[in-house]
């Protein structure tokens, strides 16, 4: 293929209050008696007004999923193997959360109907059989993870995402409210996920009309939300939830650049989230987006956010080693940012000094 | 449902030369030996350049599409009958071309497993069965159909569309190259249903972040294309693509106005076609949008395009009282434009000097 044929979510609802329409949405995807099961992130485990919320019926449960770290493969194969040996087959998986809880259900739904573990689909393709129904619910937007056709996995040997026709959720459901009560570090780091793809599709090489409208518009809505709004209202968490979308979408035609493959390095050998990896690079990312990195700076200062500092430091060269190879291994990441001679221009040396500055 | 619950299409591809990739996109969709059949707009007849890339196999037909006059529920189940006679059944149904081409491949695709008549199922969730698989590849952007849960009908006693879940197409296949050697003129209004819809929701009282942001970027596409750029090339398409298509998800959570409620009135007595018909009536409707209309009229000036004058002159009182009749008919849109007194506003009398002007 030259283009990509690009998989779109079944469904969308989008509107203040739409997560109470939950339970008539599931009605016609019950099978039976096998239940839906919500995989519900943390956060939300001594929230009792907001999981009273969730329309439970027979042997509907909810999975409280461990963010502490970004999703593993052996976290997905657990909890398939739980699920298969309690109920046999469900009904369905509700991602309730960010990124990671909605990859969690993703990753999970998926390997109900696929053999093996879920380190085996790691790539592009691999997966052959639908899973069983997803919706994917953020209640922390700026990932895109509730529009994308992959699910970010660590692996034994790689991390790497499910990418396939069947990753993405059948159902999406948009309600701003949801992301109102968000932590204003997290919220800040995950909307920057969103403002940080943006800007490197959009001065990357790879991108045509369709995702360059898409990250226009994400982009603008975050400039919006972070630059020029006098304080956080119901508007900016309505907007951030569309920039996190129309960014997700923007990722059919686009490649993400150096944040994202110095960060996934972070992620790999230090286990930084994504979010905040990215803010942590970005913030040093003058010489690569001078305009973005300054907007940037101006949103942390503006917003009185911390990006944590120093926190490459101490660490050994073995290790130091690693990152370089994962970020480097990430080709069309760099291809995108720096042209076809990125390899000449980014050198293992100059990557160290880059990470040194972390 | 308090907010609705928009079923997408189900694949996109979006590129440059993405058209040569459709063998390749329908064989999965190919069931044994049941034929593809291409619904083309008849304004291909004579160019067998484009005619000779369909990827014709087996029993593959084109059918040349009449749109003339647009699509009504006769000629729908006519096409319907024929299909069925030739073939039994039919793999899926191919629609190349503007609005009506494709509004006749969905109308057509769903009632190749709908019983009875197209006119049946005019009106809101009547479709019961999937159709067969389908396809809509523009080549003429602004409509939106390509992304639409409807298909414009007219029927023995109305105009209105077959919408449902089961009617947004499979798959879409957008490739700018299609819409280059559009008629000037039909470009035009065509690309001002997309522009005028966007001037009526954004100015309405329906709405919401989803709906507002594909309609800002929908019409900040067309105010570049049609203000900005000094001569038309090929970026200008693939903006005009991208318009139509973010125009047409900005219908999920919006509602159009007074233009369309009142050329839906010439429509269904004059046939006016859908796109000239909106310019027709928006040119005189300053009253209601004047910033839109100042805009519309400069486009109409930079490009030379021919607004017809005077076609409701000499229009029997019947057919006026009739048009009155279809347009007052059309109650949301009314309340979208002029809020929940709009009758007190717009009386017969008013709309009556109104439709005087055309």
């Amino acid at each position: 293929m030259k283009f990509r044929n690009f998989k779109l979510v079944g469904y969308v609802i989008f509107g203040r209050g739409a997560f109470n329409q939950l339970d008539e949405i599931l009605a016609p995807q019950r099978k039976g008696d096998a239940p839906m099961i919500f995989f519900v992130d943390q956060f939300f485990k001594d929230k009792p007004a907001f999981t009273g919320r969730i329309p439970l019926q027979g042997k509907d449960k909810v999975v409280f999923i461990d963010v502490t770290h970004e999703p593993k493969t052996k976290y997905v194969d657990q909890l398939r193997d739980e699920l298969k040996a309690e109920f046999g087959q469900v009904s369905g998986i509700i991602g309730i959360g960010g990124g990671s809880t909605m990859d969690m259900a993703k990753a999970v739904s998926l390997m109900m109907t696929n053999p093996g573990s879920s380190a085996d689909y790691q790539g592009w393709d691999l997966v052959k059989q639908p899973g069983v129904y997803k919706a994917g619910i953020p209640t922390l937007s700026g990932t895109g993870a509730e529009v994308s056709r992959t699910t970010v996995l660590t692996g034994p040997t790689r991390k790497l995402g499910m990418n396939s026709d069947y990753t993405p959720f059948d159902q999406i459901v948009l309600d701003p409210e949801l992301i109102k009560d968000a932590p204003i570090n997290q919220r800040f780091y995950t909307a920057m996920d969103c403002y940080i793809h943006c800007v490197e599709s959009l001065e990357g090489t790879y991108l045509n009309a369709f995702s360059r409208s898409y990250g226009e518009k994400a982009l603008e809505l975050c400039q919006e939300i972070f630059l020029k709004k006098p304080h956080w209202d119901d508007d900016a968490d309505e907007k951030l939830m569309m920039a996190s979308y129309a960014g997700g979408m923007s990722i059919a035609y686009s490649q993400v650049g150096v944040a994202h493959a110095v960060s996934y390095g972070l992620s790999y050998v230090l286990g930084t989230h994504h979010g905040v990896g990215n803010c942590i690079v970005f913030d040093k990312l003058e010489e690569f987006y001078p305009q973005g990195v300054k907007e940037f700076k101006e949103m942390v200062q503006r917003h009185n956010v911390t990006i944590p500092q120093n926190i490459t430091k101490g660490m050994s060269a073995a290790d130091v080693d690693k990152m370089i190879d994962v970020s480097l291994s990430l080709a069309p990441l760099w291809e995108n940012a720096l042209g076809k001679d990125w390899q000449q221009q980014m050198t293992r040396e100059r990557l160290r000094d880059l990470y040194a500055k972390l």
